[in-house]
């Protein structure tokens, strides 16, 4: 199978049959064509995903082509962006059509989800390697940013509720063998490592209500820190309200409550949104997370003062040694 | 150096200079957003470059810079869309700071010569790999496609006055230690190689002129035959037209018109524009030309069978035994 059947057989029929009315023109030629409505700004993320280093080899095929979509469509989310189209820039080390079709199944699947149309891309040989770049809405001016929050604006995490933001990175120590896991645990965390769930409607329904967002990819804490130093504000951090959270639904002896706060704060990988919203925009934060069957976890406040102060439930001061994942240091 | 260091130095400070009008968030967010001018569409190409099988391990990261933005450029010459923005999604197998000075060098020259603004993109450990989405304007329903080729349209190449496609081809021949060249000649068609120059101004000079138009990137005959399918149509080709030229101007008494012929027609890596215009416009396409300071070549007719026909100087049909590039055939 060459370059072209392959793009035709997995990619081309399917973006044909889910063809999005904001796309002028699809898959097919030298570019694809996209009008966003009026009024309307594009919101656009560009992820690369390579093997070994954002998913392990092990991974199926159907969940990769789910989390490849779903980490972008995740910053589409943290803007208040409503997802429109896509483009997918794939290498592959052969053209594998079992592979293929799992991967175009998964993809397809979360795509069609969000009304988000495949329009173009391109297809290589090489090391297994993903870039989509992902196309939203928003209206002039609303986009959520990360330079909004103000000195006393609450801070949130969003989550389901039997879940945390940590659980990826339970998971993924998992798979390295740093901890075992029972059965039913394992299967909760590694479905949300492998197939974390875009928070778009929750990002749809802060418009207006949080000052700024963004999402957690590399790690709750550090992940914050843009959101301070984008703003120029500082934060305290109540660091065993979530990690409180986690040690409970975790529900293991063997988990110490700083083991939790590690895989929280540190985690990465969770694709929740952290946002900040004025105290006063309480009951409208909480009708967001209900409207979207969520909740948002109120994890500390902002201060005028550009430090991070973290505080454990007796309001004692910890050391911030929760380092975010960075992937040019090991 | 780590990840967000890297982006600091080598591409964020570079792009907020460089910001285009056109770009209402740049790099720092979860997203950029842009907006079109009223009436416009966004033409959009998305291209991904893998060490070893786009380009040689040898070539310099400067040159590297430019090539991976100029490739994505052709495709918005090819569609007649001006450049805006683009994002830039990097995997870099360590961080080597004398190559990103290089390349992001390579990278910003083009793009300013195009007033093209980096506006986001991804960094991450793993093997070189580059992948470039980029944003054009065109006109609503202005844009050139390989869909709108008529009977009787002629079919042009273009290039420079000293320049020919199969120039690339030539050049890598040579790197592979299939012919030698002398060292003006090699001098010459290794800048095609490793500096193509994106055929922008005369994409936007053929709007309204050309029926349909492509950029050539796998081999001009392949690429030709993407037009004569988008369009339903065939085409008689006069093989000798660009060989000849091509001939002419290499000049080595080694190179039969055979040789020459491969190199033209099956050559790949050319980022020329194939395009076809009816008879009727042959002066406003040689105005463009000259505008442009480029020449089109005329290589043949469309026809209203959907065959390809290939004539010699002499008027004899040639079998088509010129083969495409394809990622996954060797």
């Amino acid at each position: 199978m060459g370059e072209f059947d392959l793009i035709d057989q997995y990619f081309r029929r399917a973006a044909a049959e889910r063809r999005n009315d904001g796309v002028a023109l699809g898959i097919g030629d030298d570019c694809a064509l996209l009008a966003p409505r009026a009024g309307m700004q594009l919101a656009i993320s560009s992820d690369m995903l390579v093997e070994g280093r954002h998913f392990l080899s092990t991974v199926s095929p159907e969940a990769l082509g789910h989390k490849a979509l779903a980490v972008n469509l995740s910053d589409l989310a943290a803007c208040g962006a409503k997802p429109v189209a896509f483009t997918l820039a794939l290498a592959l080390p052969r053209v594998d059509e079992g592979w293929l079709a799992g991967f175009s199944k998964g993809l397809f699947a979360l795509a069609d989800a969000h009304g988000c149309a495949l329009m173009g891309g391109d297809t290589t040989a090489g090391p297994l390697t993903i870039c989509i770049t992902v196309f939203g809405e928003v209206p002039a001016g609303q986009a959520l940013l990360r330079s909004g929050a103000r000195e006393g604006d609450d801070i949130y995490v969003s989550h389901g509720e039997r879940e945390s933001v940590g659980d990826a990175r339970l998971a993924l120590e998992s798979f390295r063998g740093m901890v075992s896991l029972n059965e039913a645990l394992f299967a909760r965390v590694r479905t949300r490592m492998e197939r974390p769930q875009p928070r778009v409607a929750l990002g749809l329904a802060l418009r207006g209500v949080a000052t700024s967002a963004m999402d957690v990819s590399d790690g709750l804490l550090g992940d914050l820190q843009h959101i301070l130093k984008a703003s120029g504000v500082g934060a305290e951090i109540a660091i065993d309200s979530i990690a409180g959270h986690a040690h409970s639904i975790w529900a293991d002896s063997r988990f110490g409550l700083e083991f939790c706060r590690n895989m929280v704060w540190a985690g990465g990988d969770d694709y929740e949104l952290v946002f900040t919203a004025p105290p006063h925009r309480r009951q409208a934060v909480q009708a967001a997370a209900r409207t979207t069957g969520l909740q948002c976890s109120l994890i500390g406040r902002i201060t005028a003062q550009t430090e991070l102060v973290l505080r454990d439930a007796q309001g004692q001061v910890l050391p911030n040694d929760f380092s975010s994942f960075d992937h040019f240091k090991t």
